[in-house]
């Protein structure tokens, strides 16, 4: 079976290159791997927790989802949806949520931090926590094991979630599962080496610092006016530069073959004018990333397009969503109520679960009976009897009159059972007779 | 408008006569006050929090879902559902889970009644507890204002989730209503005059104190071996007997007429035997429940009528919570993107997706026209004129002939327009003309 990998994308922001290098191409390259099943979804139910602004997400969402489709994330071949569009996910976050100890969700970093920040504050340790911080791990277990997704390529800081959702998954395998795995035990893939651009300052790029370079917003403009601001040294033209632990030469790194790397190394090395450097670098850029452009704009002039892929993508996470929500409804106990089918299987079961006398005779030639538990548990051992009928008038005895009829009866009780055992089995049969 | 009422089913455990008098047969009787929308539904995701046992949550919800129907609950006039058929329901409590406050979580009764247990065991205060137990309240305020309920009949103990769901619905309201009140407020309906019924021994009739009369299971046989063994006290037949502070007498009470509650008393008091009295309350009690025990012995030999029933009652709630659901997704911005607002508005859309036909005069002092399609790629040029009226005259030509005036048009198709481009602009005017 191929692997499954599942990519939660953020539906909150704009992007800007240092996404597209560190997350969006390394994730689409990934998804063309072959024997790998790749899940990318929006995550538009968790944007919910942060932010109250309506047009915003919605807005944000739309250039993200054109970003990665622009960027060749192919449709036809992942799984590319909103999470807001399949409701099997909140349903079974649900059903998790009741499987889920409170003490882990006090123990997960994003909720800590917020109480440490409060106490230091000398707030009261819950002050402006919502529920849907601090319970947000059990929404991302649903999103996970809602495709039973073998890897989930994620940063450092959320790798917990992962180790969360495999317990959770195990918890609700061994509650339910009698036997069956209704749950694949997620794995975090935690990219060592996911490349982290510098910005314009040589920062890690990064709006908070405000230091990016657009990906498409703003166009070609945008692009060569960011990389215009890139801060290098003031070498003249002419004067040798050094390449290493420049902004300017990482950047041109990431779009370079090993090729071109060392060329440009050895010119800025030659004196090459800064001016002309950046020149390059755009060229170089935006000889990748114009084509994608091209083709974000025109899918931001038809969010309609955009639309439908989606809920295509939608359509097909909800073919494997559906019957695995089915198969955990089922299993907890939100069944449909089906015509008796059982009852006629009812009625011997009902005679299978009750006591039994047995008559029989050894190889001595006398007669005994036992009482066996419904279970096969023999209870009670009879004394031998000269002949059948004794037997059969001790066994009928015990039957009609109940545990009242032991006083003086010869029989014996087996190892380890007692009189209330052997006092439930005769009224279990009574009640049973009447 | 009418008031709506939104009554909650508990779906574990089998029901007993105390059931019956104190809640089942009170709400129906409400259900059919005028002017009054009921809803009432089984509480199965709750079920959830508490019982991992799957076969006893299914047996348990067919058994009451029976009761309700065989009791008199009339699927026809009220809205009868499991709310695990209504999908958007924990759709709804994800979104107010965004909006509701850990703090008011950390001070619902049943959390705090289980952190006290705890701390009084030395325990850590959130030992076993499951984060269902600790955010049912969020689950319960979507249950009531996924339906915009009014009131909700509860009992004390449950007072404070419906003030808790007022708070969740004011909050949604005020940050996304923008002056629209999604929700309405709901109010707990505290019935101060519900009945509770004696048990066998005197004390509240209640499982945990095994003294309760069945409702319907086990038949009248069950019934009337229960009445057999009501504590009375020993007086004999023939000698008075107080009526008043006796357990069968208040249970005689909730099935008599003012009249036979009169008439009970005097023949208790003229020296009526228990054991006819307990004969009386028999059949009293069942000229009652009788009826209703056939019809409840009718649908559990077809657990698939109360199926149907409960399907066709989950269409019912979901044709409400379906639209209220797609408002409350559009006001936070989980919203299906549409074409572009500039082709929004209906009118100036058809305009705008139409081919259009410019007229124009180039340097050379001669005149044209050409035909653009709707996204401005050119699809005809034609020749020159000498005259502006000429040019206006093919144009009109071709616009009220369509295709047909193509023939001998002094116009050319533009480099990768096929006539079947052509053909459809000019039917698309021709369509839009008309």
């Amino acid at each position: 079976m191929s692997q499954r990998v599942l990519t939660g994308i953020t539906t909150t922001g704009t992007l800007h290159l240092g996404n597209y290098v560190g997350a969006i191409r390394p994730a689409i390259a990934a998804s063309r791997e072959p024997g790998v099943e790749s899940f990318y979804f929006m995550a538009d139910y968790h944007a919910l927790i942060k932010c109250d602004e309506p047009d915003r997400i919605e807005r944000s969402r739309l250039q993200i989802a054109a970003t990665w489709l622009a960027a060749g994330l192919d449709p036809a071949k992942v799984t590319f949806y909103r999470q807001s569009d399949v409701p099997e996910i909140p349903e079974l976050t649900w059903l998790l949520t009741c499987v889920t100890s409170k003490g882990q969700m006090n123990r997960a970093h994003a909720y800590k931090a917020a109480v440490d920040a409060n106490v230091a504050a000398g707030e009261d340790p819950d002050a402006n926590v919502s529920m849907g911080l601090y319970s947000y791990p059990i929404l991302m277990a649903a999103d996970i094991l809602m495709f039973n997704a073998h890897r989930v390529p994620v940063g450092k800081d959320q790798v917990q979630h992962i180790e969360m959702a495999r317990d959770v998954a195990q918890r609700f395998n061994h509650l339910f599962g009698q036997g069956e795995e209704f749950f694949v035990l997620p794995e975090a893939q935690v990219d060592a080496e996911m490349e982290l651009l510098p910005g314009l300052d040589g920062r890690k790029m990064s709006k908070s610092y405000d230091n990016v370079i657009p990906l498409f917003e703003g166009g070609a403009k945008a692009l060569r006016e960011a990389i215009a601001r890139i801060v290098t040294d003031s070498k003249l033209p002419g004067e040798p530069k050094e390449p290493e632990g420049s902004a300017l030469v990482t950047i041109y790194d990431a779009f370079a073959t090993p090729a071109q790397r060392t060329a440009f190394r050895h010119e800025l090395r030659q004196g090459l004018a800064w001016g002309e450097a950046k020149q390059r670098l755009y060229d170089l850029i935006d000889a990748e990333i114009g084509p994608m452009r091209a083709h974000y704009d025109a899918l931001m002039a038809h969010p309609e397009r955009i639309e439908a892929a989606l809920q295509e993508g939608a359509a097909k996470a909800r073919g494997l969503a559906g019957p695995l929500l089915a198969r955990l409804r089922e299993a907890v106990g939100l069944r449909r109520f089906q015509p008796l089918k059982t009852t006629v299987a009812d009625a011997p079961k009902a005679k299978a679960a009750l006591p039994v006398f047995k008559q029989y005779r050894e190889a001595d030639g006398r007669f005994y009976f036992k009482l066996s538990a419904h279970d096969g548990r023999v209870l009670l051992q009879s004394e031998a009897f000269a002949g059948g009928r004794d037997a059969g008038e001790w066994v009928k005895k015990l039957k009609t009159e109940g545990a009242a009829a032991l006083a003086g009866a010869p029989v014996t009780r087996a190892e380890g059972v007692t009189e209330h055992d052997v006092a439930e089995a005769l009224t279990a049969l009574l009640a049973a007779a009447e």
